[in-house]
């Protein structure tokens, strides 16, 4: 299960912070890392130092620009957040994500993401509303801003919390699931969604009216299977053909 | 509660430690600080940086020769421990700990110390025999020396999510949130759907192939608020336009 949980930094500005997140990972037994767009170098001397012995995640960890390719694999994506923010999203306490890990990564082929932002300034919206749900964890609301390896810390505690609870517990037979859609599938739905939208008039992207975000967060909740992904995109393919052609205008 | 919770770093000999263990106290509402002969100067350069807007913390941390003095109004003192020594001592789990802090320190006179030890070498035989309990963080086996203010920073959350537990045993005001839809407003959202998909020739009634049962399940899995059913509608409309007419055929 462990080995299914992905730790995601975006923008890190610190090398100390990389080490740290490593150690913390490694103390923990999670050991999949992804750097997005790291705004350091991500190994130098304080990587190391504060890794202390578990530099080599960072040495295998996959450096990418975008959350898009950090996580298009996984069928859970949570980001860490300090803030609620304009839109509310379904929010998730560390300890409630631990408990539904077991179940989240039953089948092989389930990635988690956690996501963690930048440390000055978090994640951004549009990072936000690519999560299924965001995970906060609670602080002093007069000084809530943890250091970035340290909340990689409470949350890698969790899940090995859940996972030692698994290994207490019965085997379990799950219960057979269809597959669930990966971020990648679903980032695709949500362009062609778009596009649709747009085509029919429904949608003017100049003034948006947070109506992407909107279907975004409906559709995430619902933790969409690939094959009614597959059917709602033919019920847009089918929307698509009724848009007359700009030639025939 | 918290403000009863005593932390107690013996023998410290990197200042980045004590700031990095200020920050997470801070973040966790902790506050009472308490420096056992530490090995290096508590106040530096590293240890503000580290502290990030907590070393006020540092400042007001008492420095003292011995364990004894630290903890000598402590009515429970729990040592981190990473290995089971010799002497098998009760062991408690962090999140045992927290649940048993309310009742703990439910008397004001209470105080808890959770002591940790040096870097390299932890805690002493002679310190861990001084202590009530041990408590331990369940880590990786194979690399499992915890950074002194990760280890700090995994108690605290413990500390303040009892704390917070107790806080919610008061009723509380549930969070306003957007009114769901109603079954018949869903009723009248599937409704709208089928004729929809119809229309545009994706669904054909005679071989229905389980089409609507599928849709109906995925949008139930999200519990649509009300504005979210009236934005499908608003879709469901404008690709309705779009259908030619009959007589146009």
């Amino acid at each position: 299960m462990l080995e299914h949980i992905r730790i995601v930094l975006i923008g890190t500005s610190h090398p100390g912070n990389i080490g740290g997140t490593a150690r913390a990972m490694h103390n923990m037994g999670l050991t999949d890392l992804a750097l997005v767009a790291p705004r350091c170098e991500p190994l130098t001397a304080d990587t190391v130092s504060r890794a202390s012995g578990a530099d080599a995640l960072v040495h295998g960890a996959r450096t990418v620009e975008t959350l898009e390719e950090a996580v298009a694999d996984c069928t859970l994506v949570v980001g860490a957040s300090a803030r609620s923010r304009t839109l509310p999203w379904p929010m998730i306490t560390p300890r409630a994500l631990g408990e539904r890990l077991p179940e989240e990564l039953a089948a092989p082929e389930r990635r988690v993401a956690l996501v963690f932002g930048r440390e000055d300034s978090g994640l951004t919206n549009a990072e936000l509303q690519r999560c299924h749900a965001h995970v906060h964890i609670p602080t002093n609301p007069d000084f809530s801003s943890l250091n970035l390896a340290a909340a990689v810390q409470v949350l890698a505690y969790e899940c090995r919390l859940a996972w030692l609870a698994r290994q207490e517990a019965e085997p379990e037979a799950p219960a057979p699931e269809q597959p669930l859609a990966s971020h990648e599938e679903l980032e695709h739905y949500f362009a062609h969604l778009e596009r649709t939208l747009i085509a029919i008039g429904f949608h003017d992207p100049t003034t948006p009216r947070q109506l992407m975000a909107r279907l975004r967060r409906f559709t995430l909740r619902a933790r969409p299977e690939r094959m009614e992904l597959n059917i709602l995109r033919g019920i847009l393919s089918y929307t698509e053909r009724l848009v007359p052609r700009r030639e025939d205008d």
